[in-house]
């Protein structure tokens, strides 16, 4: 059992991914770049790199672009084949099938999910 | 910041709605009956009360009743207008806007999201 402090400690937020690559000899891998709300001095959007171990389940990587899904935005980064991964999409697989949490209205990106 | 230890703390599983009421004198409460994969002794699957703010933003709670979510399910248990609530649907708002989470393929109730 957690209390609400341990589960608000995790701060997971709406965001958008920009742009799919593969990374090579990885074949789980994805390399995202996801726009989750953060913005520089000057208000512009920095998007953030994100790795995620989805590929396998998905046809075609390149229809995740422009999609919005929940991101877990404050986890120390890790390092993964030497790309820094600032995040982490949430989703649920079993066995074949991944299941990406879609949100069921359009939201701005860095909206809190909670 | 946080540590991938402090997220795995927090449970996330899918659950599916199986009944929706409306609590009395509270304007944004929803009462459900969520089967997070649950079980007794024998295997028959019990499900858990969960209080839920988002009345509100619904035209008709009852529209929820068969669907999936993502619930987090080891929260401590939280009495909100004498009713226990035994979980959290996570989901994020906008001004007006409700975006529940919609997995994108039927995952059986139970599955983690991580």
């Amino acid at each position: 059992m957690i209390s609400y402090d341990d589960f608000v400690k995790v701060e997971i937020k709406i965001g958008q991914v920009l742009s799919v690559d593969l990374v090579e000899g990885a074949d789980k891998l994805l390399r995202c770049m996801v726009d989750v709300g953060d913005v520089d001095e000057a208000g512009n959007p920095v998007p953030r790199q994100i790795l995620s171990g989805i590929r396998e389940y998905l046809d075609d990587p390149q229809s995740l672009v422009g999609k919005k899904f929940p991101y877990v935005t404050n986890l120390a980064p890790r390092v993964i084949r030497g790309l820094e991964s600032n995040g982490m999409i949430l989703a649920a697989s079993h066995e074949e099938t991944l299941g990406l949490l879609v949100p069921s209205a359009d939201l701005p990106v860095g909206t809190r999910v909670k």
